[in-house]
């Protein structure tokens, strides 16, 4: 591959990672210290100007504990678009403010925390908990504020599923119809015969590789397309997200087993806006942040040509993701009026193939599966789920009346490496809840 | 000097622009029509991607036309920090419209034309008018709409110069001592003797030429540093505000006659923040946006290490900018609150030295003077005005209780190129209304 000689470069971008594959690993690595990892007690990007050992690159943001400081301030390291709130009223979000840091339970090895513990042991830097449309608990940690918003990472997948959704139930875009009848310039990649559904919950059969222990991942080729990773000096490869999705071949069949790739939901992304004719920013402003009453404009990533990346590009307050996710736990319905419709909602619930996710290798989402950008646990609550890189989740349990927004800048990439611990907290609060 | 090889990568940037030193002009220049330069109908960055050939890049954003795209999208060209409007409500701006496109005035040559000529001569990207407090006119070209902010250039000074009137008056900072007692950084550089009322009037004697038709002017270096124009490879100089501050010297006397320089304004703007222990984009959220009932966030530029550009870096909406005009006019008051002490207002309008101002080199401007980072004509009127580059416009008439606010991106980056026609504009709007 004539690619090969600069994963080279690629290396010492990986090297600085904490990578854990999961499915392989037989001892959970030696973590740094939450309190020692702390921006605001370490000083990151404090003064002016910070001390040079203090200050946060793009080009370091991926060293550990950079992300601490850069997940709340993700524009103030590159070119964003706006998602803007719109000009109505805020919608409210009643407190009733319950006492939970103190609420407990077990870790899977029968090590009994606190709510508290957990927050602290998985590098919270905002937790929401909301139970019957009320804030019951509401935290920032890292100086964080409530005004600021914070990077979704692959919570921007659900994001674009949910706007896939809506357009497919609309009649705009035909969840069966081959992806390049929409976007001809991928007619000879991967994505030239696989369909929007096939894409949409990501069973495509693509020579593309999410692992960010394998410089040669194709994550890597994806993330210097979209910016979020400078390129290498002579990079030969693709510079833009539109450039580098045309450069994906296709590997296997379409439809037989989950994979899960950025790459899927930057077609998606650009399917929609191919479509409305409307970029990303405004189909999420028009469609979901202004009828939601959002209190903060949202922001969206964007390559060097303007491309808005779908995929990992959004941050947003803690606040309005709460909103998010109580509108869609009321099946589409909030702020007075049906914002996405019920069907939509009832169409990501449904979920997919539990018998195809399997070959996605990850043991520990057992019985999941990942439908139109949506986790679903298939459990008996009807729990569904928007999950990000380093630990960033929204829970929405309907049975419970429950919705969980956790921000956080775990040094572990994979969210699966806290996936057991995180499912026990949520119960633990949806039990705690439940009994009032 | 060392960076006189350098000079040369910055005369492809300098060839690029239209640049017009009117001092010396014995014509004007021929200018390309603005129907011709729409960005709207040529499709500047219109398509998902857009057309190689319709991209605007951050590297070619002086190469005419892309302003006419990129003073409305500056955030999607690079790094920003969010300039929080709050969380309080918007305040109203009462609307009572009046045909104003035909209202006819004299140009200089005695050429008769209207409201509407003169936007479209002066390739302007929206306007607003404001009387009584109320606002009789506002027009947006370009596909501009009213919650998009829009790039201030060196009207950000004049915000920085309001916020350092306020910290003078507040005894957070002494005008008559020197820069450097509280920029000990500064201590070797032009500011190390230059009082810091001297620096907010720019009457310092300083070894940099704000000259856009001469590549090694000062004003390139300091475009590099901040990152608004990219480095040349393996560039030598100063790669951060605060870093290219350090390397300016001194040149003559201070106090001694004026002359218009952005490196006066960071390091005013780097004093605000170190006194303050706040960034800028705090500081003007807090003191200024937030109290106005501001409706959209502003956003202010960033370098590579996170130092906000405080001389030319703020983006804002015409309504916004219409909020803040009318709490100069009223002396500070709006939105039922005294948002700016009245004493500021009036230390601003008192303006400077008329004679000293004759050193800077602005015959179109006689009788001006510069104080605090705010234009002061030293009219029967009492206007004062802010001002940016390519046609920027927040002129302020108390005695016609008028306030014009004019965003544009015209070929010419010397806004004195169109000082004497947008003079006659505003006197014309102003004898217009008065007379009601």
């Amino acid at each position: 591959m004539s690619l090969f000689r600069f994963s080279i470069c690629a290396v010492s971008i990986a090297a600085t990672l904490l990578t854990v594959s999961i499915a392989q690993a037989q001892q959970p690595p030696a973590l740094p210290s939450p309190d020692a990892t702390n921006a605001v007690t370490l000083g990151l990007m404090k003064g002016f100007p910070p001390p040079p050992d203090k200050v946060v690159r793009l080009a370091e943001i991926l060293k550990y504990p950079n992300i601490r400081w850069a997940y709340q301030h993700l524009r103030e390291l590159g070119p964003t678009a706006a998602v803007w709130r719109g000009a109505g009223s805020v919608s409210p979000l009643p407190a009733a403010p319950r006492e939970l840091d103190a609420l407990s339970f077990d870790d899977d090895k029968g090590v009994r925390l606190t709510v508290a513990d957990w927050q602290r042991n998985t590098y919270t830097d905002a937790l929401l908990v909301m139970h019957k449309g009320q804030v019951v608990y509401e935290r920032y940690d890292l100086g964080m504020q409530a005004h600021q918003p914070h990077a979704l990472l692959s919570m921007s997948k659900s994001l674009t599923g949910l706007l896939a959704t809506e357009l497919i139930r609309e009649g705009l875009i035909d969840a069966g119809a081959p992806v390049s009848s929409y976007l001809p310039e991928l007619k000879d990649s991967a994505w030239g015969d696989a369909t929007v559904q096939q894409t949409l919950d990501m069973t495509t059969g693509v020579q593309y590789q999410e692992d960010f222990a394998d410089p040669k991942s194709g994550i890597f080729q994806y993330l210097i397309a979209g910016g979020l990773v400078p390129a290498p000096a002579n990079y030969p490869g693709p510079k833009t997200i539109t450039e580098f999705l045309k450069t994906v071949k296709k590997d296997g069949a379409h439809g037989a087993g989950f994979q899960y790739k950025s790459a899927d939901t930057e077609v998606i992304g650009w399917l929609l806006q191919r479509v409305t004719g409307k970029s990303y920013a405004e189909l999420l402003s028009q469609r979901i942040w202004a009828p939601l009453g959002a209190q903060e404009d949202a922001s969206v990533w964007v390559d060097s040509v303007g491309t808005q990346l779908t995929s990992v590009g959004v941050s947003a307050t803690l606040r309005d993701l709460g909103r998010l996710g109580e509108m869609l736990r009321l099946g589409g319905r909030f702020n007075g009026r049906q914002v996405v419709s019920a069907d939509s909602v009832a169409e990501i619930r449904k979920g997919a193939d539990a018998e195809k996710f399997k070959a996605g290798g990850m043991p520990m989402r057992a019985g999941y599966s990942y439908h139109n950008h949506w986790w679903i646990p298939h459990d008996a609550d009807g729990t569904f789920e928007a999950k990000g890189l380093n630990g960033q989740h929204i829970h929405i349990n309907p049975a419970a009346e429950l919705v969980v927004v956790k921000l956080s800048s775990h040094p572990v990439p994979n969210t699966a490496f806290t996936h057991t611990l995180d499912r026990r907290a949520f119960a633990a609060l949806a039990e705690a809840l439940r009994s009032r």
